[in-house]
């Protein structure tokens, strides 16, 4: 899997991509991250990437040409499945969206900053907007970059133990129940007495039981989804 | 505004802690941001900071101890306005909570990876529990750093031009409308007529008539919150 992420940014993006399961996912040759400063596509003498906005709002817009220039020269070199703008009025990710931008070959994740880009490139060259939720970042590089990580996680053999994804939170549909590990008493505050008992009908009979109980308190709402 | 932020990757977190707003509002002394290792914590000779689930499950649990002597480190010098635990089963984050945390004088953000933490860390020490949204991320630094900055964006005075904050998507309970920049015209693509009218009467209605379709069309669910 390629990503091509356009940013005027970039330096936000180097510690995310850099460690833990996204090196290790470069390393294995499973996934391609590749980070475009929009900068580098201005061709005016102030390297501008942004302006004014019309209307005689604060705040700036980040401008179509830069953009235009970077999204045409990746897809004149190949064919990407998505191109993704990172916003806080797109489509709210959910685990499924990232399950089926996991099985893409190619995808383009354009960052807004400032008061986003202008509103042509949305309708001419994104296909899909995505929010990571309802608040509002100083930038879309952060969003990209939980894109990405939530994406890379679940490609095939990137992590190594895929019994430990499947039993994540969201992937049935419920929360995950409560885990623990040693010491059985710390602090005086004891582990549930069915995970030590060695009985693993009964352990996952238990985990069961806490995941469907836990989502029934926490979130009723993914029970009717 | 401190934020401690304890987790057992801090080199994840040096990007987007170290550029533009956040660094501005450090910069500025208005925030200041303090990462801990909890690795640093553990008092065994491997400095182990995660240990096998009790029950028989695949992946790691990060233990009690390194945690809970790091907190209680933290609350013997001040006093915390929350503990907050980022997990994908918390309550979801909406910018009225991060309005909400960007009023605390002190907030402690402890981050989970592999499992998460021990499930007595989250019943004993944690008081709020966060999740940016429903998918699973490799671990919680990412949410961290979605968190703080969509807090430390708000903080009076982190932002210059405050005037462009309020008119954000959600701040209104609206999606915003879109934006535009020059040219006019690009590609054959014009930006509507109104906005270059110089009519600012008209321009605030065109502007609020597009929030609230925009939000009628793309998230209905807002306007019955």
């Amino acid at each position: 899997m390629r990503i091509d992420i356009l940013t005027i940014h970039p330096e936000l993006l180097e510690s995310p991509f850099n460690h833990s399961i996204i090196k290790r996912a470069k390393q294995k040759g499973l996934v391609e991250i590749v980070i475009h400063n929009i900068r580098d596509y201005s061709t005016d003498k102030h390297k501008s990437v942004d302006d004014y906005a019309f209307g005689g709002d604060a705040g700036m817009v980040m401008m179509c040409d830069p953009i235009f220039r970077c999204i045409e020269k990746l897809k004149a070199e190949r064919h990407y499945d998505e191109v993704i703008y990172v916003t806080p009025d797109g489509k709210t990710l959910k685990q499924g969206i990232s399950n089926r931008l996991a099985t893409f070959e190619n995808i383009i994740i354009l960052c807004g900053h400032y008061k986003g880009v202008d509103h042509r490139i949305r309708e001419h060259l994104v296909t899909l907007e995505i929010s990571i939720g309802d608040y509002v970042l100083s930038g879309g590089e952060l969003a990209a970059a939980v894109i990405v990580d939530s994406v890379v996680r679940i490609v095939p053999g990137v992590i190594s133990d895929e019994t430990s994804a499947l039993t994540d939170s969201f992937q049935d549909g419920l929360l995950a129940p409560p885990v623990y590990t040693r010491p059985a008493v710390y602090n005086g505050w004891e582990v549930p007495a069915v995970l030590l008992s060695g009985n693993f009908k009964e352990i996952s009979k238990w985990q069961e039981d806490q995941a469907l109980s836990r989502t029934k308190l926490l979130r009723p709402d993914l029970l009717n989804d």
